[in-house]
Formats: C-alpha cells, structure tokens, sequence
C-alpha cells in the first residue's frame, strides 16, 4: 500500500482538467516537458519491466475507442483514448482520454486523471528524447506538419529538450498554422507559416508529421526530403492511417516504440511483416545503434505506448503528493467490514431523500 | 451524440458509492434486481452484436487486475475490476470496481460510475436469469456457500426472480454467516445458518459457490451433490481459482457466459479442451437446450462477463437521464476551438494560484 496518494478510505484522487493546467502552469510548460523527458528516458532504461502487450482497439466507422494498459509489477496504468477526427466538426475533440493509476499490491486505483492535456505533453516528450538519441547534431530547425492539438506542445519540447530556435509550420487549413503561431509567440521561438509542406520542410533537420485524417495519406513523398534529416511521424497510429511514401521508409533506419503494436498501427503497416525495425529502448540501453551518421536518415515511427502513458501519470502521482492539491472521488466503497458490501446500502447517509 | 447523457461540454457525468446507493434505495433493490435480470435477457439474446473478447488481465502474486471492454457498436463499456482476496486482512475490498461508458460515435466517455455496488447486482442478477432457464421447477430452497459480500444480493436476486423462499448459508468464517443473516432479517426470507458445506446443500434446489480463495479448491465434491440440482458457481473466476470437484463437472451439463474467457478462467479450467459446455446465449435463444429433465444436474460456471456490466451500465445511464441525479466530472478539456488544445493552459481559470 506504498503506493496510496491518498489512504484508500478517503476516496481517490481526482486530477480535473483545471487541476492539470494550474499545475503545468505552476511548474511551467517546458519545465515540465524536460522533467518529463528525463522520467520517459529513466522507464525506457526500465523497458523490460513493463508487461506489455498491443493497446486494445475497439474501431468503429468514425474512429476508435482504445484501452492502453501496462504495470511495471508496483504500478498499473491505463488510459482511455479515442481518435474521430470527425470530432472536430461538432467542436468535440478529435482526442479525449483520461487515465487511472493502479496499486498491484491491492489492486486499488489510486488516480484518475485527465489525460487530453496530458497526453499532448507524453507524446510531445516523447518525440523530444527519441530525437535526443537520433536527430542530426546540432539541430536547430524543426518543421510541424499538421498544426492541431499536438503543435505547440511539440514544438516547446523540442525547444526546450534539443534547443530547437526555429519552427515552420504547415497546415492544409491555414488557420491551424495561425493558431500554433500566436500560441508560440510568447515563447521566445522564430515562427515560420508556410505554404506548402514542400516549403515548409525546406532546411528541416527534424520534421514532426502530426496529421488527423484517419486514410493512408502522403504527407510526405521520398522526393520532398533529403538525407540526414529525422522524422518524427507520429500521426499514423492506427491501422488504415499513415503519413509516409513507403519509398521513404525504404531510405531510412526506422524506429519504433513497440514492434508488435507498430506493425499494427504505424507507418510500417505499409511495409512487409520482415521490413527491419529498431525499438527505440535498444538505442538508450546501448543494445542498437541510433544515428549512425550526419547523412543517415531517421525516422521515428511513434504510435504512442502504454508505458509513456505509465510515465505521465506517475509524474502527476509525484507531483499530487508533493502539493495535495487534489479531489477526491468517492469511487470505492468503504464499509468497515470489507465482506458486509450490502451495508453500504443501509448506511444512514445513503439512506437520506435525495434532492433532485 | 444521441448516447449523451449530459452535454459533453458539461462534463462527464459521475456515480459515486453514496449516489448508487441512493438510487437502488429509491427503487428498491428487489426492484432494481428484476429490473436488471429483464435487461440482461434482453442484452443476451442480442449476444451477436457485442464486439466481444476474452478480458485483459494483469496477474501479480496477490491478485489480478482486469479490464472488462465489451461494445454494441452504439455504446462501449469498460470496467476496471480487480480481485485481491487477502485485501479482506487489511479492510480493503477484495474486489474494487468502477466502470465508464462511452458513445462509440464520439468516442467520449459519458459516464464514469462506481462498480462495487453495480458488479454485486449484475453478478446476482445474471446467476437469476440463469437459473430462471436452468433451475429445477419450483425450486425454493438456495444454498449458499461463501457469504462474503456477494452473498445478500444473490439471496435478494434469487428471491425477486425465481420466489426463493428459504436460503442455508455457510462459510468457513461463522461471523460472515451471521453478517449475511443479519442483513436478510429484514427480506422475509426462512435464513438458516449452517455448519459445514455437506449440511447447506441438503435439501437445495440451487447451490451458490461464491468463495474467494485464489486457490483450487473442492468447495463441493460429487458425493455431496445429488441428481436435479442447479450449481450456480460463481467464485471461481481466474486461472488457478476453482472451487468444483472435476468429477462434478463430468456429471452435469455446463453452461457458460463465454466459451474462450470461460476455458481460461472457470471451473472448466480443469477440463481437457474439448469439455462440452454450452453458451447460456444460446439457451435464450433457442439454439440449444436448457435443463431437460428434473433428474439433470446443472451447473453454471458463471466468471462474469463484460456484456453483463455493459447492460448495468446502461441501466444506470437510462436512471441518471430518468432523475437527472449526478455529478459531473471535469475530465475531458472543453476549449471552444477543438484544434486549440493549447488554450486550455493560457484560460482565465487555469492562471489562478491554486490554494493547498
């Protein structure tokens, strides 16, 4: 019971929305995408404590609804996460998930947690440290295709992770590109809005592809790039959904987080089942190569895994613990006699005349 | 969007412990029971629409955590459940459970509830309709063996749906036998508290096992069973936890909820691969045969499946709409611009110093 942010019995904790942006805000954005980034390098160390297995997908006409659980043996996590990119349309969220943080030992969830504000920062960590280890030296230009909910979060991780000062964006609809740039502009970055993603990759040394359309799309074609840049593609996470010319996989030393989910979700569904990969914790555990020269090209095809959701909420679960400043939700049922359940019902509080 | 219960900008709407309470005091239990046992006829005979798969399970040395996800292409539920049985020894629930219940078009969440309470009606109810279809004629005597917390809602389940008038109890712990018959003073049921398994299950029509060992145990041997009797043996729940005598199993006819979740974690477990059992689907539907003699010996090898809490859930979902008596959860961001995630950081509310 070492794990317990709150004693069982007071309810659990509960991270609102509201509760997570004071909090990002209190320590700072890129403050916290660093921390984060050093926490996602520490479990990557870790990788072969981790029961993992493929996310579970529930995929219906206009998206899919999937369950992402993992546990290191003390901590068990899972999040909730659907992708409609029709969403938008009804100003809905293409993205909506939330999370629970588990004990082992008791099988309790001691957290629930929002995790759309979340998630962003994971996924935007997460690319930043993949690109620590495999982005050309001296990096300093970073292109964003596809300037949704992701953009931002990506671009002030790579800033403040790798020391990325310039940012161009792309975006089929000018107004996200618009969007990204007044978010950024107090951030001390040079913003760049481009016409075309063959514009805006033009001196690129890390392009992030983070594209919402649920179709196996050409974001970018093997003509557009040239050797020794990374590519951060990160919007193809389902099957059906990629951004890549296959020709440009062919060129590049690809990495993954998870073999067995990427083949199913990533770029790589493109490509025949033997089509080589390395998995990303390889490269930090000294097992793979990374970037093996100034011309190689990169390409980090990241799906997004459990364990980086695991990371996150463990991070928040550290920080609730060190400011208490949570709610807590009355989930849990708390009879003294754990075996006399049917008392829950006849204690005098659940007894009163509701009021509607 | 047509599955919402309150607009998703409003929040998720939230049923804790003290709101579940309420609301089955309000109906009535024997009320909610019949209520519950009608919907899962109903969801069962519906059993090909469910998108169905055996559940996720996380195995440590002192229990399991599971997930249940079960979708009917309209609505997709979830519940996290686990099972810990030395929890009892700390006052922890060996089961602690909430679910969450999402509209697949969207895919947002539109509730998050407490499933304690909620697990412990569906698993009585579901062991009711089941011996409503298998049960000797006119049964009216139902043993119960394992008075946990399970135990007053099998004997209320029973009682509201098949007109249960006597109920025996046993336990290996007197004092949880007296708990369940304290608790059922008040139901007019004859309760009579017995001294050992051979002694309760003399004169039942009906057997409950609901045990919580995480073990093989032989709760029942064949010598005390005789022909005519219906098992409903629901303790046995996951690998290595049983509680039937094998030569039971090879006397009866066995149904189950389903086949491949069943083959892993049920009493069947015991069984070479090729046991024969029946899906109780297909038993509402026709498609296979019930109980066929008073002299037959049927046992359900109920482990509880995710289309039961499904069909809880909405339920709930359908009395929440009904009273409008819930909280709501601020757990998914609501920024006007969907695109602009972003802006949920730099909004009035999120720049506020928070107060420990």
């Amino acid at each position: 019971m070492t794990h317990f942010i709150a004693q069982p019995k007071q309810g659990v904790p509960f991270v609102s929305v509201q509760t997570m942006a004071q909090l990002i805000n209190k320590l700072g954005i890129e403050n916290v995408l660093q921390q984060l980034t050093k926490r996602l390098e520490t479990d990557f160390t870790r990788w072969q404590q981790f029961d993992k297995s493929p996310r579970y997908a529930a995929h219906s006409p206009e998206g899919v609804i999937e369950l992402m659980p993992v546990s290191d043996g003390e901590l068990f996590s899972c999040k909730y996460v659907n992708g409609h990119p029709k969403n938008t349309f009804r100003e809905l969220q293409t993205v909506a998930a939330f999370g629970i943080l588990a004990d082992v030992d008791s099988g309790y969830p001691i957290m629930i947690s929002e995790m759309c504000l979340l998630t962003a920062l994971r996924t935007a960590a997460t690319s930043a440290l993949v690109a620590k280890y495999l982005a050309p030296k001296n990096a300093t230009t970073l292109t964003l295709i596809g300037n949704g909910a992701q953009s931002e979060f990506q671009a002030l991780a790579f800033k403040s992770v790798l020391g990325i000062t310039d940012i161009r964006l792309y975006d089929i609809d000018p107004s996200a590109s618009q969007k990204a740039f007044n978010n950024l502009t107090a951030y001390g970055l040079n913003v760049t809005i481009c016409n075309s993603a063959e514009e805006a990759v033009k001196g690129a040394h890390i392009i992030t592809t983070c594209t919402a359309d649920k179709t196996n799309a050409t974001i970018l074609t093997s003509e557009m790039i040239p050797q020794g840049v990374h590519i951060n593609a990160i919007g193809g996470d389902c099957p059906g959904k990629t951004e890549l010319d296959a020709k440009l996989l062919e060129r590049a030393a690809v990495f993954v987080e998870y073999e067995p989910q990427t083949r199913i979700e990533g770029e790589i569904q493109q490509m025949r089942a033997d089509f080589a990969v390395t998995e990303f914790h390889q490269v930090i555990n000294g097992q793979a190569c990374g970037r093996e020269s100034q011309q190689q090209l990169t390409i980090f095809d990241g799906v997004g895994f459990a364990s980086e959701d695991f990371t996150a909420l463990a991070f928040i679960r550290d920080q609730l613990i060190a400011t208490g400043q949570y709610s807590l939700l009355d989930l849990i049922t708390q009879q003294a006699d754990p075996r006399n359940l049917f008392s829950v019902l006849t204690a005098e509080h659940t007894q009163q005349e509701s009021v509607a």
